[in-house]
Parts: C-alpha cells; structure tokens; sequence
C-alpha cells in the first residue's frame, strides 16, 4: 500500500503478458505472433524511411491511414480510429463508454485482459460463463454498459454464430465492442454491424495477420459518435510517424496478408489433424492458434515439459482452462517439432 | 449528446494540438520541434533494422532503454518507467494517483494538456494563477492530489527557482508531476528531487531536445512505488520494437543531443536579441522557444500575418496569454526569414 496510489490501483495485480524470451533458440508458439515475416513492401518502406523526418509530430489523425482502412471497409474515414495496438484502443473504449460506477462485461474464458482493464478503472467486472464446450451461452440480459465480445475467442479460437452476435447487439443497452483481433484467419466477420448499429465497434489489430506485433498498430471502427469519443481522449499524438508509414505500406499489399493468413490456416489444419490423431481434443479454431485437451497427459505437464524442450506454449490455470493448452501456429516446421516433442514426451515413437 | 458516452466526454472539447501541416514550404516554428535531425546514431540503427522481426511483440518492460537511461541518471532500473511519448505518461499520473473525486492542480498558463487531463477523467482542475511576469506565484496550500509542474513552464519558457519547487514538493500532501520537456534547454533540472522524494515524478522526453517528436517516447523517474502503479496501468506493450532501438541509439550519442542543444540555445540567444531590438518583450527562457509580446502589433495580428508569410507561431486566445505568442526555435535561417517578416509587416525596413 501506498498512499499516493489510488486505492485500486495499490490492490490491483496487473495484466499478465505472454512471456518474451530473446533467446532465438526458443520456439514461440505462446503469445499469437505470426512466424512469417511481415510484407516485403513493409520492408522497403522501413528502408526508404527517411529518418531526419523524426523531429516533427506525426499527423495527430493518421489522416492517410485512416482513409486507407475507411476504403477498405467501405465507410467514412471518421468511423476509423488508429490506435497504438488494440490494447489502447481497448482501454479507450472503457474511458469513452462507462462512467465510475459501471460494469464491464466479458465471456469467461476469453482474453484475460478484459478484467484486468475493469480492474484498472475500478470498475466492476461481469464474468458471463460459456457454454460447458466454450460455445456461446449468453443469458437474456447483461447489467453492464460496455461489453467485450472476443470473435474468435480467445483462447478458444472458437467464433460465435454471427446470428447471435448480432441479435446480443441489438438488444445490448450499451456499446458492445467486438474484439476481431483473429478475424483475418476466420471465415467471417461482424465489421457489418459496426458499419449498421449505433452501439457497436469492431476492433482490427496489425498484430497478427499482418505480422505486425512489434508495431503496435490497432484500429476501430464504429458510428462516428462513438469514434469521436474515443479520439477525444486518445493521446495526441497515439501513433507515431514509423507506425503510420509501414501500416499504410502493410494495408496496401492485400494479397500477401491474405496468402499469409491462408499458409496459417493450412498449418493448423494440418496441426489440429496430428493432435487428433494423438487424441487430444481440439476445439475448432478459426484463428492463429489451437486450443487443445491432451490425452494421456495432463496439461500443465505437458506445458512445462515443453517448455524444457526450448518450445512455449500457453498455459492459463483455472478451473475453466486449466485442463486445456493454447498453441499459437508457427511455421509448419516448427509445428514438427512441436508434434514430435509430444510425441518423445508421451513416449508415443 | 450519445448516450452510450460517458457525460464528461460528450461535454469536453477535447486537446487541439498545434497544427501539423505537411506542406515543406511553411516554417514551423509553433509546436516546439527540434529544426535538426535526430543523431546520425539513430539513422544507422533504422537502417539495421531487421523488419523481419516486427511479427514479434516489444519487450513489454523496455529493459534495455530503461536500464540506458537508469545507469544515466544514476538510479535503479526499477525508478524509470517507458512511454509513448510523455503524454502516455502523464495520462498514467491522473490514472494512477487521482481517487474518482479527486482534483488536479496545475498553473495557469501552463501545457493546455493538463486542464484537458482532468476533464477527461472527468476530475476537477485547480488553476493557479502564476504572478503577473508569469513568474512562480504557489499558495501556501493547494488542494489537490495531483500537481502537474511544467518546468521550464509551457508556453512561457520560464524555469521556476529549484528551492521554491523543492519546498513545494516538500510540503504537497499528493504527487507533483515535474513535466520536463525542455530540461535540456535549460541551466538546471529538478531530477533530484524524484530519486530523493517519495512523491515527485520527473518526466523527460525525446521529442524535443533529441529530435525525436515523431516517434512517439518519453520516460518518468520516480520512487519504485510510484513507478510502479503507473507501469500496472500501461498497455502492455506501450512502446513499439523500432521506438525502443531507436531511442537507445539516440540516448547512446549524448554528445549529439548536447551539441543540438547548445545550437538551439545560441538561436535562442540571437533571436531574443532581435526581437528585443524590435521593442518585443522577450520573457527569460530556458526552453526551446520563446514567449513574446510584440510591440506596435497585436498579437493576434501578427500571428495570422506571419500565417499568411507561411510562418507558423503559436497563439493562445486568452487574458493572460492573448497578448503574446510562443515561437519555437528554428534553424538560425529559418528565424532569419521570421524576423525579416516580422520587420516587413511591422514596415520597420
């Protein structure tokens, strides 16, 4: 306790993040990244950076970003909303749209961030527990103002019929915000109801199917009032004048993003398929990692024996989750070492 | 009026940031940036930078900047806390130190960010009206829980006497916020107080006398603890791979920065002289711009005429701060050109 420290804050533990180990040797399948590198054109737009440029502001708007993203998704530019990674725009949606004495609601599991940011604010925090297989069980009414609806789930993978999600929306008395950090990888998405309700904002993030983590690059987007909310509290200048440049560059090459996302989806196809036939179950994904039962092992075992093979995975201990490993999708090669360290492990070869 | 917004953001007008026009012709002498290049350290390590690497997350901690700039100053690695540019960082004050009902204190004039900060957070503003001269003018008692103290102050160049902050600190029952932009401007710094008080933050920032506005970082010391509850509230990854490589090449060429600041400060010098010349009050500064009050024009006027030379200063509307303007220090022949407008529009030659 300290008495400068607001009260929350002092009891407060903080959000967790995935471990980030330098050493190269380590295969990474625990915190989402993509193992492909990001498009060649983000490269030569990092080489014709011109550094002395640096000294002056960048545009506070993002202007050229922002019109970039509004094109794509067919809407006005004051519907978007560059953010320095999802996160600030995550937390920015609590500071726009719940006042002191509000709730936060969020299914349980899904990321573990969203109780952390109630926390944060000193907000109550409303767990809605899922289904018994982490399917979509949301009760008649939710006494919140701001709900966080991961799709596809985190840490699940699993993505929510699109039918449900929009009937929530629509009866939701607050902003519902839809965390499409995965939606690249998916086989659909809800940026429709972004575009067509008046309490809803879909979040995008560079993180991940662009192979931008390092970045720091996010957006959203929704009805203009509630993009302008956001903006006015946002830091003037949120996104820097590197991160501005090589998101343009990166949004303008589709085609690779797409072919990225499509490499990822044949590996873990091919993953899910090996695991099953190893017996483990696993819950069907339609983002960038697995969510997987093991057979014959127990999983906070099998984390650990993992991670003595040099390979990370992620673990999250709890009733819910403690029985399940998340497995982000590295390149078919690492996904290899991956099977045949299980395979050494359950002493299956 | 949006229902779905919080009360105290649909009232707010939110932070207008100093124009950033694109346009290479216009001199930009009115956000306070630094006319030279960032060090030529920093381009090199732009240029080594492997844009493979950007699908992996930051360090979250930012180890090896903070611990560059601990060893500088001579402190704990556990006393520096790293930020997308000071503004991050003095969001995470208010955020940290100001229970729901708590109350900002901060001069008036001082950084027109600080007002805007407790608006958002929908917390009261204490403005303390600074002397006549806009020197220090601190009441015996100032109920709030926060103070943010720009120094040298924001926009008027002024650097407040060390014991007078000192006995400030001492004796403010909250945090006081020593908002060090232009430090390195300047003949003196308060950071002592932040390694010897428990409830003094000092934050310093790249954008200016490392010429490095358009990144987006800035860094606080202060007693672990303080520290500490800030870094809990921070987006996990709050600065970006690049930033952190960059800033440690940058912190790594102190000399360059030095040598940049000496450059300024003899601009500084000059330009004072001439205006002084010009019967224009010059205020004592020990920033990287000047405050001044024109003499034979208004202020207003000769702000839109120097707009309309494709001159941009800054002006703050106001009774206290409309008689004068904020001129940030250019190149010695960017301040030649203002100054030979300034002689054109007054027809002094």
């Amino acid at each position: 306790m300290n008495k400068y420290v607001r009260k929350n804050v002092n009891r407060m533990k903080g959000y967790t993040p995935g471990e980030q180990p330098s050493d190269p040797l380590i295969i990474k399948l625990n915190t989402n990244e993509n193992p492909y590198a990001p498009s060649p054109a983000v490269g030569r737009a990092l080489e014709d950076f011109d550094f002395t440029n640096l000294g002056l502001y960048p545009d506070p708007l993002a202007t050229k970003l922002r019109g970039m993203i509004a094109a794509y998704h067919g809407c006005e530019t004051c519907r978007v909303l560059a953010g320095n990674g999802s996160d600030e725009l995550l937390a920015l949606c609590v500071r726009a749209f719940v006042e002191g004495r509000g709730k936060i609601g969020f299914f349980e599991p899904s990321y573990s961030l969203y109780p952390v940011l109630a926390e944060m604010h000193g907000l109550r925090a409303i767990a809605v527990p899922l289904g018994s297989d982490f399917e979509w069980a949301m009760p008649d009414e939710v006494d919140a103002s701001l709900f966080f609806l991961a799709n596809p789930n985190a840490p699940t993978g699993i993505m929510y019929p699109m039918e449900q999600v929009r009937h929530f929306c629509e009866r939701f008395p607050g902003v519902v915000v839809i965390d499409e950090a995965y939606a690249d990888f998916a086989e659909a998405n809800c940026m429709s109801l972004a575009l067509e309700l008046e309490n809803v904002i879909v979040l995008r993030t560079f993180s991940k199917s662009f192979s931008l983590a390092g970045l720091r690059l996010g957006y959203a987007v929704g009805a203009p009032e509630l993009v302008g909310a956001m903006s006015k509290l946002k830091d003037s200048y949120n996104v820097d004048r590197i991160a501005q440049t090589l998101g343009c560059a990166a949004f303008a090459d589709m085609d690779y993003m797409r072919s990225n996302c499509e490499n990822i989806k044949n590996i873990r196809r091919h993953t899910a398929a090996e695991l099953e036939k190893r017996s483990f179950r696993v819950f069907p994904s339609q983002a960038n990692f697995l969510w997987v039962e093991p057979s014959g092992i127990e999983a906070a075992v099998l984390f650990e024996k993992l991670r003595e093979r040099n390979i990370l995975v992620r673990y999250f201990p709890g009733p819910r989750t403690g029985r399940c490993l998340r497995i982000s999708m590295g390149t078919r090669a690492q996904m290899d070492v991956l099977l045949g360290a299980v395979d050494r492990i359950l002493q299956l070869k």
